[in-house]
């Protein structure tokens, strides 16, 4: 018997633990041994859940409990969920956590003391949700030199650019509907903005390079000022719009960012529609691999979690290995690299102008809009932005990816 | 320093030597120790090739060298591979294959030896080439009952059908430019006729399920019937029309079969073109999931059968449970499922005719087709295929999905 504490019965704590036991026979039969959840840390109580006996306050009687094999960590933010990951580690319980912010922080530091301790520290969950792509990455890909992590790394924001793309509602419309549908918070700044997909982007990048990207040194740019105007233009050359999270290598050169690109209707990335989320990865032998599902939501996201529980369950006492070091690495300078831009200006630019300023572009008209939109050819980001600036009236800028 | 044997040096035997070569640095890392090819038995020399002094032309002398600890298996068909790998596993030499037919035939068997013998037997690139979905399957959904899997398993025939979908090819006209592009082989059937599908799509049900599925059982129907004319109806219907390989479960009844299928273009195995291939996993937990990637092709097949390797080499003396039970699962009838059925019938049908048959449908029209065509309501197979004889002039008929 494996014993288990969930650390925060909110959606998804309460999801694992419900997991566990309705799929205990089948979960039973792949570990070899039963799996049972012993503690619920919660500041609530839960009078009439049947797992309201389970419930404690206080951290101490869990980390106290010998019994205690896996830790599972439910409560989302740095703190203080650090606080308690950590000391389970150090006192050799394996940890399994959906904490995007706890994993882009201190992943390295948690990883390290796991090995040291011959135990585990597992997060499949804090990228993608229900998704299985942390452990394709360390487990599946280990053949390649990954070259390319790029995704579909938020679910809210997916669901409103594929509403402001098939109905053309504006980006309040879309937002409200998110809200309405509970998809996005009242606060929605962590998904609109980017930062959400940020720090999954710096996950993937550690995992994918082998060492910490700070999600502070990735450029992030969020969706606020996609427009419906964007989706006709998009329409009109057959490409969609999707906030994408990026991390790539070129010639030794590592970059990540995390921005709305306009992609090829023909790309994989392109179909993947409402709150589904995916990650393609590019290995230098497999070429083109994609990862598809639900990004998030109660019982797709703690499968995940409770996957990581029964990797747990089956290696205790074993270290599974992630190659993931402290030294930071260093992200090269985005405006060194290259690629084509899509960009809107008032409909009395004269198009020598366009021309003197971004070199030979392609211009895009779409009926009923009185503008100027054109795709440039390759451009340093550098180069584009100083032209940017000296065109001074841009109305939006697209990357193409 | 973990040593290599690689049975058959075709095209995916040379992909795993380049493989292990090429990424020998990152492997090793990974590993915690260099991985290195010894020996390649294959019945040619290769003279001038950098790995001709490891060709070997007789098994015995992997078999009786101790410092072999993996065996690449890359031959294909049942015999002697199967002879040679049972001898390895026996012999205590974990095993990497890529061979679907031996997967599919003596897999249990097979996973039991290596079981008994705390070694490894492995075959990821025998499904999907490079795209991960057995590990997926046995290692990442674990927390899940796996409901269904369905997928499209052959980039060959895939690569017609989207052709035909999107140029209005003929059947005939698709292979022969499959053909004139290597992806077809002189001798079709194993493709067109959805042989290769039907083991893949047994391997996949073997693990779902955690039983021996016999491909023998599995109801197989081809490509061959498909014309340029579906693909008019289809669009008209916004549907696509792939080969899908599935397998699922309802109320403890098991079914499995490969055959085409009309689906919806919304389907995230719509979009699957070309010699690409996809494999849709929904478990009770983490309902939907996908994973796409190249099929097929030298270098994509040739990682996984290399990360296959790494495991074997990270495992040395530590079986990976793999749920695969020799006990013969018993498939359902697919006459007791139902579902909608597309159907085209001569112009001159009565409409009339057609409802008393088939009950009440919805008739298509296509500018150009002078035919009467309809969908089906849910029709359980048996009573569709009693109509389908009572109405006699049956042009084609394709499942809805």
């Amino acid at each position: 018997m494996i014993n288990v504490a969930v650390l925060g019965y909110g959606t998804i704590g309460s999801g694992v633990v419900e997991v566990l036991q309705t799929n205990a026979a089948v979960i039973a039969k792949r570990v070899g041994e039963d799996i049972a959840v012993k503690y619920i840390l919660d500041l609530r109580d839960f009078p009439g859940n049947p797992n309201a006996d389970k419930v404690v306050h206080d951290y101490d009687i869990i980390d106290k409990d010998s019994d205690i094999q896996v830790v599972v960590e439910c409560m989302g933010g740095v703190e203080p969920a650090y606080t308690f990951v950590k000391k389970a580690l150090l006192n050799g319980k394996s940890v399994a956590t959906s904490n995007k912010e706890l994993v882009a922080k201190h992943g390295a530091e948690l990883i390290a003391i796991a090995r040291e301790k011959n135990i585990n520290f597992l997060f499949e969950a804090s990228v993608g949700g229900g998704i299985p792509i942390v452990r394709p990455l360390l487990r599946c890909l280990t053949a390649d030199v990954i070259e390319e992590v790029s995704g579909i790394l938020n679910g809210t924001t997916n669901y409103m650019l594929t509403r402001m793309g098939e109905e053309g509602l504006s980006f309040e419309e879309a937002l409200k509907e998110a809200q309405e549908k509970g998809y996005a918070e009242l606060h929605p700044e962590a998904d609109v903005e980017g930062y959400d997909a940020c720090r999954k982007v710096a996950i993937l990048s550690s995992l994918a390079f082998g060492q910490q990207v700070d999600f502070e040194d990735i450029y992030t740019e969020g969706i606020t000022k996609i427009t419906a105007e964007d989706f006709c233009y998009a329409a009109k050359m057959k490409k969609s719009i999707k906030l994408l999270g990026s991390s790539w290598k070129t010639d030794d050169k590592f970059y990540a960012m995390v921005c709305p690109m306009l992609l090829d209707n023909e790309h994989p990335l392109s179909g993947v529609k409402d709150v589904f989320n995916a990650i393609f990865v590019r290995g230098n032998m497999v070429d083109e691999t994609m990862f598809y599902g639900k990004g998030a939501g109660k019982l797709p996201t703690a499968s995940a979690v409770a996957a990581d529980v029964i990797d747990c369950a089956k290696h205790i006492g074993k270290n599974i290995k992630i190659l993931w070091e402290p030294e930071k690495l260093t992200l090269s300078d985005l405006g060194n690299f290259e690629r084509k831009y899509f960009v809107r200006m008032p409909a009395d630019t004269a198009e020598e102008t366009i021309q003197n300023i971004f070199g030979t572009v392609e211009m895009i008209s779409v009926d009923g809009i009185d503008e100027k939109a054109f795709i440039t050819g390759l451009m340093k980001e550098s180069a584009f932005n100083a032209a940017a600036e000296k065109a001074g009236n841009i109305i939006n800028r697209i990357r193409l990816d």
